[in-house]
């Protein structure tokens, strides 16, 4: 039964461009061409624009027959590279867009090879010679805006006849095909991993921007990235325990909340920020103003209503007593009710220089006892089940 | 002369999966088939996920024909949409894959149609007089995945045929690889507008990070802004009068490293950033930690090294009198050397609350008088020409 390359190609052709993830793109190219042409094995060389080379990339066969590893790397003067890259050798695949180890030979003794001195003829004999070391018996190249961009190398058919000429132009339309849909994934991939470094840096300035007031603030060391975690885990219960539903993207601008919710400190002087003593009426008025201030002070970061919740209202009270607006119960967003738990928690098992930390126990007690009161019950809850489980 | 179809249909999606603006994508595509076809106009009526609606993108005709404007968005219970949308008016277009005007009328007084209760007749009606609103006489839908996101609207033939089936098989296969790669260029925008959002957001961060020390220095106010715009135009000039060549990156790295040159000083005590007399021995040495400090801050964000010198080196002096480690001339890396300058000029001429800052002559003057002592010469001059530019 003859096989309708048209209808083949359209076939194959046809969704290619939806699969952005260029590994597994030849690899299903590959293997297709295997199976439907009956081929013992196929390959692919492909340009890698970041190493400015050219790299097979896989090599499959269902039988033993292989392309031996070890040869992944072609540089740009490789024989196979050079007589598909450079113009100049451009006529000796013209006619069939493709080389057929049986035609090199014919090629070698041609009579514009031979009185051509720019040595082709011994890049012909480097060519079959390197086909042979691939186990290949033709190589079909495709170019993307006239640059080399992918060298398809097959091996012999089952049957063992040689190709026809019908199967070499479906085989360029292939490669020519698959050379666009693998830039379009290569272009796909790179753009992807940009947008995920863009916001692991955004993530990790946040980092920095919130351990900036651990430089300042003596009593704080290491404060905020466990308040942070707290109210990670917090809220994790809250889900597992069934109290809340949280939509996509809570956790992280819980995240961040957690890692700022103390930033507006840098506005607060040093004498205020550090002193041992009670504050006095007028210096409590000042370190109030952090929650303010903080908000401020990300303004230019336009970051989501919840981040700034947590950052402003983390001192409220459940009954109303807290600042800076005096919110009372389901009043307080709940980034913020899950904060100043884990603040509050944090702060009273911490050292400091003139008192010992509380031990856990007891101040897992003293945020039972406050629940309703400073504390937002579900929030308190969810903290007395995770210390239970004993991961705080 | 009969069109080849298929070969047509070759060419014209050939390429455009590597069009990655979906706007311009459909107006290149729109207009192949008002040219090839000879239509008076066509339309392109496509799925818009953000919105969960469909919109109509593009209407073009070569005469005064076209769809009328003000018929911008369909919703999903629009007639056109809903019989292309729901499974059970599907049998409707089975045959043709596109609705022809002509044949809806037909369709109307079919047994099954008028058999069937579920308003498929009075949908079709609807569905007419749609099209005549849009100058249509027939819509080609296109799938991906199952769900609609292509409508072609055709508009009459100049020769006023009718349209054959060959055309309409063309229109489909078109419709469908349009489909794809209009998916294909909205993924593709979306995923570039991400990167380029998050990378926003790291560059605001940043602004914001160097913008904390302004809080704790009450002499800085503003000071990191216009160190930074200083630092920028002086490299411009240095690119501008020949005397250096800059990588791709070293702008946004100079910009990065503007920004965070005083970060360090969030660790130094406010007694001593804020003294107004003269710093004792041991009080310097600790302002002089600064530029060690600020490394170590930023050291989560494996900021560039330009940016890291930058911070380090901004006070090491050409002459090799400067710290943190005494580099020397052309040891002392450019984006350091381009900082201590815009640093120095902006020092010299802001206002502080116990003196009034120098006049930019003669700030202009010192940094011209210590050029090749403390200042790299090429960068003091780049300096001068912005100065006498008056940009500065």
């Amino acid at each position: 039964m003859k096989i309708d390359y048209k209808k083949e190609l359209e076939t194959a052709s046809k969704g290619m461009i939806m699969i952005h993830d260029p590994k597994l793109l030849i690899k299903l190219i590959v293997r297709m061409i295997v199976r439907k042409l009956g081929l013992r094995h196929a390959a692919m060389i492909l340009f890698d624009p970041n190493e400015d080379a050219y790299f097979l990339d896989i090599s499959r066969g269902e039988t033993g027959h292989k392309i031996p590893s070890g040869f992944t790397r072609f540089d740009k003067k490789s024989p196979i590279i050079k007589v598909f890259r450079e113009k100049e050798f451009k006529c000796l695949t013209l006619d069939r867009s493709a080389l057929v180890s049986q035609d090199i030979h014919r090629l070698i003794w041609k009579e514009s090879v031979i009185e051509n001195g720019n040595g082709t003829k011994d890049l012909l004999h480097k060519v079959e010679k390197q086909m042979q070391t691939l186990n290949s018996v033709a190589c079909v190249p495709a170019y993307y805006h006239g640059d080399l961009l992918v060298v398809l190398l097959l091996g012999e058919k089952f049957d063992e006849t040689s190709f026809e000429q019908d199967e070499l132009d479906f085989f360029s339309a292939l490669a020519s095909d698959a050379a666009m849909a693998i830039r379009n994934a290569q272009l796909f991939d790179s753009l992807k991993k940009e947008a995920d470094r863009n916001h692991e840096l955004f993530i990790q300035t946040i980092v920095v921007l919130g351990s900036t007031i651990e430089a300042k603030d003596a009593y704080t060391h290491g404060h905020t990235a466990r308040v942070t975690k707290y109210a990670v885990d917090i809220a994790h219960q809250m889900v597992v325990n069934g109290s809340a539903e949280f939509e996509k993207g809570f956790f992280e601008n819980l995240y961040i909340a957690g890692l700022l919710h103390d930033i507006g400190k840098i506005g607060v002087p040093e004498v205020i920020l550090n002193k041992r003593g009670k504050l006095t009426n007028d210096e409590y008025i000042i370190m109030k103003q952090h929650t303010i201030k903080g908000v401020e002070i990300v303004k230019p970061l336009s970051l989501p209503k919840e981040c700034l919740d947590g950052i402003k209202y983390h001192h409220e009270s459940f009954d109303g007593a807290g600042y800076p607006e005096a919110l009372q119960g389901a009043g307080i967003p709940i980034s913020a009710a899950i904060i100043s738990v884990a603040d509050t928690f944090d702060a009273m098992t911490s050292d400091r220089p003139y008192r010992k930390g509380l031990k856990k126990e007891i101040a897992m007690e003293e945020i039972e006892n406050k629940s309703g009161t400073q504390f937002n019950p579900i929030v308190a809850q969810a903290m007395k089940e995770i210390f239970e489980k004993g991961t705080i």
